[in-house]
């Protein structure tokens, strides 16, 4: 039998003993993997050294080396991450709704684990902790697959999981890593629909189309973001700018930073001319549309593609639009409906905004870079879902969980 | 550009315009729909006749032929539904969470419609009203795809459907059908991911399968029903007798019936006796485990395979367990998560069985047959999901919607 499906198997059967623990147990089994990760640092960076060593010698880029660097304080960041887990409310067991019919059923809806959660993510190992923990605090079994540049690096840190899990009476199956990471292993997991119960794609726009494309396994998809930021006629200036700037470039490498920035042609010329020094002194290269560009000839030309374009740098592009209704337009056509702001005074444009884009968040005064779990209040996050069924934007414990009905009854029959 | 390609488009154009549309709006094209079927009986009735002959020529069974066949009091059926559908609430809009971050964020979770749901369905013509009603109702457009025979009827039904749409000042292309039913369309739906938001196959056990195996579109899966029923050691004779009496034959075709019976060992023998004669009065055709068929020679002996079957007839599977904890194994093994009943006067039992068995409904001292959005009181069932993604067991209305977050600031930026 292949591993993937020997661990499938393996985790469907540690989740059918995970759903009987309690909040405390989780808890307990949380507090124990935070100490052991601290006794066994040592350990993780001397194995993280070797990945360290072998991405050099196979070339990988800088950016890609720090993504795989562990260090001291790196470690005590998941620790804190999994105490601070620990003090979060767990989902399951939650009774979402109560009735009782009119033949005396009594039925509930209950929140239960997933059961089985996969996981296929890229470089970092620092998802390892995090999956894991957030799987193990809402009751599921998880079955990941790193990428081969981060192997050693991994599988310390389920070493010292699982024997944590031992430690607290949990079965040690709850966390298995696979270590076969060739193409093969994930296109078995992409069909392991009798063991598996969802797969997570995390990482590059690549990694996570590919999930899509061929998984017959339900995808949580994560990831592309190509934001708007819409100054309206009626935008106060220095809001205007403040918020285009920092949704631009506080942080331009993630998914909720603004790409495409579209301006009511009625807005003030000065005001324009100002955001674009600003934007430039950031080092904000511009791509705008022919109007733009007849006014601001030192600037690039647009061209189709940078209105599809998710840059994730330095770089921005820009229209003039006639009204709220083509801003709208435009978004929906060239979006990827993650996050996208309405900079306006105007109070039916933001009604028209809020109903007619169709995005998981929509902000009026107020930069696109809030959408994220923490910075809405969740305590965790499981990543920023980009599809509509089951969660969408940012998912907190609760997009790991499922629901039961539970119904009582006293000999009811069906007529 | 092919049928599917181009309905896919307008379906997305559709969509966009029907989220501007009000619950009376929506209620209003409703009720038009139901006029216009009423005014156009007549030809549709003539429509139908069409699939009928050709099916008898193509010399489909009696019961297919049924399926096919539309009468008065069929329409008059579909029509009632609607009017019901009009009574029952939109969960469109409605705020299911809102809250207020220390920066002055104000955010609010709120229900909107998916977008465009893909339909793919045998037989039945009343499918065809059913979707679309749901799906309008709901905010989103539909694209069918049903049965080459029953082409003729879901014309008729859609063409009637998009006249109505037209006097209602609704988007025609909210409602389609592909006239194409080769298994090329089917297969183009499965990759259209830029324009179906869901895919809801509705049909036979290998429809269901081909549809979540070659899916990227997200799937919602309904459908299989290997149903328990449990009596434990302390059942109460005539509850348990009525109770799997119901779940087995007050309608066996449907998939909340029961399939397998499961007996604690200690359960009085002559109350088994009794349970099998009233089943046999019934021609339910019994195939029992080994100590069984020791006791009742004259019944069949099941094999492994019959443990996990699905019969949809007159035929139960029947084995003897030694206690809860072997029932729940053997239900989470062979079962389809689905719907189990367990009959037992021992309170703890009823909360392991709760607890572990893993099913979309759980039963105590109640029928399995109550798995259904209509005796759950949603007032309209778009299907009985078996996954656990999105939603789990009946589906009401609120399971063809998705949320967005709508954020209100005051100028906040990202620190």
């Amino acid at each position: 039998m292949s591993e993937v499906l020997t661990k499938g198997k393996l985790a469907k059967e540690a989740a059918a003993k995970l759903v009987a623990k309690t909040t405390e147990e989780k808890n307990n089994a949380l507090s124990i993997i935070a100490e052991q990760l601290q006794k066994e640092t040592p350990y993780i960076l001397k194995e993280n050294e070797k990945d360290i060593e072998n991405g050099k010698a196979n070339g990988l880029s800088d950016a890609l080396i720090d993504r795989l660097l562990l260090n001291e304080e790196r470690i005590n960041g998941m620790i804190e991450s999994l105490r601070q887990l620990i003090y979060l409310q767990d989902p399951v067991g939650e009774v979402l709704e109560s009735w009782t019919r009119p033949n005396g059923l009594q039925i509930e809806k209950v929140r239960v684990p997933l059961g089985v959660v996969g996981m296929i993510y890229e470089a970092r190992p620092n998802v390892t902790i995090d999956a894991s923990s957030l799987c193990l605090k809402t009751g599921n079994a998880v079955l990941l697959r790193g990428s081969s540049s981060a192997l050693h690096s991994n599988m310390a840190i389920v070493k010292v999981i699982r024997e944590a899990l031992e430690k607290a009476n949990f079965p040690a199956d709850s966390v298995q890593l696979l270590e076969d990471t060739s193409r093969e292993t994930a296109a078995e997991m992409f069909k392991l629909n009798d063991y598996l119960d969802v797969l997570i794609p995390r990482g590059g726009k690549n990694l996570i189309k590919t999930v899509v494309e061929n998984s017959s396994v339900p995808v949580l998809e994560t990831g592309a973001g190509n934001c708007h930021v819409f100054i309206d006629e009626s935008a106060d200036k220095k809001m205007a700018i403040d918020i285009t700037v920092n949704a631009k470039t506080q942080r331009p490498s993630v998914c909720n930073a603004a790409e495409t920035l579209l301006i009511h042609e009625n807005w003030n010329k000065e005001y324009i001319r100002e955001l674009i020094e600003k934007l430039e002194e950031k080092n904000v290269e511009l791509r705008v549309d022919q109007a733009l560009y007849n006014e601001f000839p030192h600037l690039k030309l647009a061209t189709e593609e940078d209105w599809e374009t998710e840059y994730l740098d330095y770089t921005m592009a820009v229209k003039l639009v006639s009204n709220v209704d083509e801003a709208i337009e435009h978004i929906n056509r060239y979006g990827t409906n993650h996050s996208e702001a309405i900079i306006t005074e105007n109070a039916a444009n933001v009604e028209k905004f809020f109903k007619l884009v169709d995005s998981a968040a929509l902000y009026h005064n107020a930069s696109t870079r809030f959408t994220d779990g923490f910075e809405f209040g969740f305590g965790a996050e499981i990543g920023i879902s980009t599809q509509k069924l089951h969660a969408r934007g940012p998912m907190g414990l609760p997009a790991l969980t499922s629901t039961k009905y539970i119904i009582k009854g006293s000999g009811q029959i069906r007529e």
